[in-house]
């Protein structure tokens, strides 16, 4: 979706009747997959039976004509890079698989083996705590994005096609070692403990209003902290604890490990004040915050409504909503969203545009249960 | 640190002393960044005192020279785009602000917003649950890089530079939404409630065997629920159930909506079977799974030792390690990890080659406080 996003045509080729993330949740009531929709957009959607050979021969001609194939399917000998560049020697090929070895992995799976789920969650619980955001599946899509178009720039430039393969695991584990998660461990030998909403070696936590309103509260440099005690009433009582701990505050590192002291005393002027009390007084300091927001919320507020990045997106058969186009804006545009397919809507024009084909060829693959429009 | 891993000449330009960033946990026994040295592997390093007229005018200089710029510094004159542009019309030109205003904001203050945390975590349990993993840092990173090669792409084509903003609050307000959460909220009036470790929309949750060790399994399709009916010996239970409650557990969502029922049934074959006999057990199907592991489980495993991801990487200040480099192979190969720059190594070599800047210039330049090396 995202090379689409870019300005790419993109054709996804699904077997009649639709792929596992076809009905995929949320719904609408009449039973319209909001999932798919969302991931689908500004794509071409054609739809083959892939079981039959005449219908691989259809989908390869496809290949060989676009010149790129990103696919989650490995291992299938027809759409090898091997079986395909002997037709088109300058072909991108990416492949996606769950692991390195080609075996089948989710975001979900994937995410139990990295480390994360254990370390989420509140101090002192037990067990694990997935995360409900698929980081990994959003992560992999981007490299495969960031893959083809370094391949085309390859391309463009030597006339080279490349064979890619990019595993979700891969994606997890380079992710984890780059952020230190694993690499801590190798050298230090020592895993960071279960924190709750506590930052690593930061300050900063989550703090509730009288009102119980919550608030994320982060304070990374001195300056951020300065202006939290003094927002709060407690230079005095932070510096006499600083003291008696023997600890320099203008260290990021002795925030984090003498977070307990600090937390009692900034959480006893939050619950003396209210939600608006408390927006209005960290608004007029340097300290970083949010107000956590349920989706409702978030769909409300002008972040969404007077974005140019969401623009009235017509789906049919879902609804008009607002949907967002990339998050970054060239030349201070945002291009609009577009609508997703419905499955086999473009099946006839690209077989017609991109292999030639005639009308009553087209009718005839339809007739024979080859591809469905 | 993504786009010098796919071979770009990448200059970090930091104050002297160093960025916020230089500091960060997880640190060595010795007080040296694991952080830093994880996300700023195969980059050059300036030091500039950017307060000084001269300091921005090298920097100036060094950025016309590379014809490209990645900042989250924003609404400073002398690095605008209008500023720079002037002095070479084809740059490209990537602001990273916090929030679409220019105002700043952090992973951990843009996570509270989205929504997220207030649906992570044990069913029925209060407040919110942060990530542990910056997964808006991660995308909004590979965004940035995207931007940077599409753009790359486009001056190839035409000559144009481009002025880019990719706001973190909008890289996870349009992840929120390509994902169906906003939108299912928009379409339905409806939110998605906690669900501990089960997945909306599919069958998929946690298990713990007899000797506790937890396992995540997850049946997308038919076929990877029939076999998990099968290894737990369930199949006529499973059907007793589906006949009372008037389901078709052929349909994703209705395993969805009755998997407290699955739950039950499934737990207490779990809980009969040691981790090893689960392993082996789910091994011989086509069922998701994995077994939860710590961050120091993860790298003993061939995952990480056994994988060509990861190469040795001797880091100075730090040591030798297994650092992973691109997720993705291309033609069969990975490009191994290289080591991130001790804070301003480059300043000499960097103003030489780039401002073609005599030995004598520099040493003046280091004596005066402008740059360090």
């Amino acid at each position: 979706m995202t090379l689409a996003q870019l300005g790419a045509d993109v054709t996804r080729v699904d077997p009649i009747g639709g792929a596992a993330d076809y009905h995929r949740w949320p719904l609408t009531a009449g039973g319209e997959s909001i999932y798919w929709a969302g991931l689908n957009k500004g794509k071409q959607s054609v739809a083959v039976e892939m079981r039959s050979e005449q219908g691989q021969q259809l989908v390869r001609r496809l290949i060989i004509d676009a010149g790129i194939l990103i696919t989650n399917v490995t291992g299938r000998q027809w759409l090898s890079h091997s079986a395909l560049s002997s037709h088109r020697a300058d072909l991108i090929h990416l492949e996606v698989p769950g692991r390195p070895d080609g075996s089948t992995a989710v975001d979900y799976t994937v995410n139990a083996a990295t480390g994360f789920p254990l370390v989420t969650g509140p101090a002192g619980s037990d067990g694990p705590v997935n995360h409900v955001m698929p980081a990994w599946d959003v992560s992999c899509g981007l490299y495969a994005a960031l893959s083809i178009l370094t391949a085309l720039r390859h391309r463009d430039a030597t006339g080279a096609g490349s064979a890619i393969r990019l595993p979700l695991d891969d994606v997890a584990l380079a992710t984890a070692a780059n952020l230190g998660f694993l690499t801590e461990v190798m050298i230090n030998g020592t895993r960071r403990p279960r924190l709750g909403n506590a930052i690593y070696g930061q300050y900063g936590r989550d703090f509730v209003s009288s009102d119980g309103v919550e608030f994320m509260v982060v304070a990374l440099t001195a300056r951020h902290f300065r202006d939290l005690t003094d927002l709060t009433g407690t230079a005095t009582a932070v510096a006499a604890a600083e003291e008696k701990l023997g600890a320099d505050f203008t260290d990021e590192g002795q925030r984090y490990q003498h977070r307990d002291v600090l937390d009692s005393l900034f959480a006893a002027w939050f619950r003396t004040q209210t939600a608006e009390q408390i927006t209005a007084a960290l608004s007029a300091t340097s300290v970083l915050w949010e107000r956590y927001r349920t989706f409702d919320e978030v769909i409300g507020t002008a972040r969404v409504t007077d974005n140019p990045l969401f623009t009235a997106l017509d789906q049919p058969g879902i609804g008009s909503y607002l949907a967002p186009g990339l998050p970054m804006s060239v030349d201070g545009v945002h291009r609009p969203a577009r609508s997703a397919p419905a499955l086999g809507e473009h099946t006839a024009e690209v077989l017609a545009a991109r292999l030639g084909m005639g009308a009553d060829e087209i009718d005839t693959l339809v007739e024979s249960g080859v591809v469905a429009t």
